[in-house]
């Protein structure tokens, strides 16, 4: 649990970084800001800020920020099923879009040798994809339902926008059994 | 028809606007702006600019580039249905997030008196929705499907990023019978 200090912190450098790209907030927005330490209370290694712009049941938007070298830490979008078991959600198909510095996001396939990221301290299992994908501004890569992926912004941390089907953080699958995916504060998406 | 000239000059007061308002794009993106007059070759009064990041079968994410005082004319997005005439999606919903400049949007509703925006010159008919909802930059609106709706720049010209669910320009309905819809070059969304 990040203390009320760690969180404002948190949230005054979010803020800087989005003032410095020029992505317009109004002052609600700002209030509003998520921050996510995945129960790791390790928010400077691992964790991000976001904005939900909009998520509704058809379409979600979101701002992702990093801090330099911060990660969000491996993990999957699985279908959503009701209370009966049916299917009603095939699983959140996603679109990073690398607005400001550069990431380097982790997903299934041909690991890359000498990735350029080095994942937080964490058990074996916790992060096991390496097929690197680098992003910089403008650059984007669009992720399928049920695909383990992770990623980390490099030197300067970045902005990332999220373009994507409906959002149910709640549901989320990490590798790291230690992880909880709840906001510490600010609007739950 | 615009000219090839048109065109070009078009795109390019499109780039300076979306260099100034600092959203990186790679020289694909650069390359494939797409350009909508709706066919009615009054492109400075009547029409907009397009940058589609992505659009997939389940959600969408565009930039909007207006000049100033320029109107996306009336329109609304129908349910879309299938060879046997089974409703396969209800129709487009769309979230306009304002990134930089002022938009005036119109939607069913209260008619506003004194309205910002005065629409192009068409017959009675083509702008029949006066309910005003203005948007400076982090503001943002919902627009639901089938919701006759149109917009215009102020005098800085506009930004504005559409969140959406899937986007099917083709099938989009006019108020002004004369528009058809299609994009003058670049990439089809």
């Amino acid at each position: 649990m990040i203390s009320k200090e760690q969180f404002n912190e948190y949230r005054e450098q979010c803020l800087k970084m989005l003032d410095e790209a020029g992505i317009a907030l109004t002052e609600h927005d700002r209030q509003h800001i998520e921050v996510a330490d995945f129960g790791l209370s390790d928010l400077l290694h691992t964790g991000l800020g976001l904005v939900v712009y909009e998520n509704n049941d058809r379409y979600c938007a979101k701002e992702l920020m990093l801090l330099p070298h911060q990660t969000c830490p491996q993990h999957l979008h699985p279908p959503i099923k009701d209370a009966d078991g049916a299917v009603v959600d095939m699983g959140k198909r996603e679109t990073f879009r690398c607005r400001a510095g550069e990431v380097y996001l982790y997903v299934c396939g041909e690991p890359t040798p000498r990735p350029k990221a080095k994942p937080p301290d964490a058990k074996p299992g916790c992060y096991t994809v390496w097929h690197e994908v680098v992003l910089r501004p403008g650059e984007q890569y669009t992720i399928e339902p049920g695909i383990w992926h992770w990623f980390q912004a490099g030197d300067d941390g970045a902005i990332v926008s999220e373009f994507s089907s409906t959002s149910r953080d709640e549901a989320d699958v990490f590798a790291d059994p230690r992880i909880r995916r709840m906001p510490e504060s600010g609007q739950q998406s």
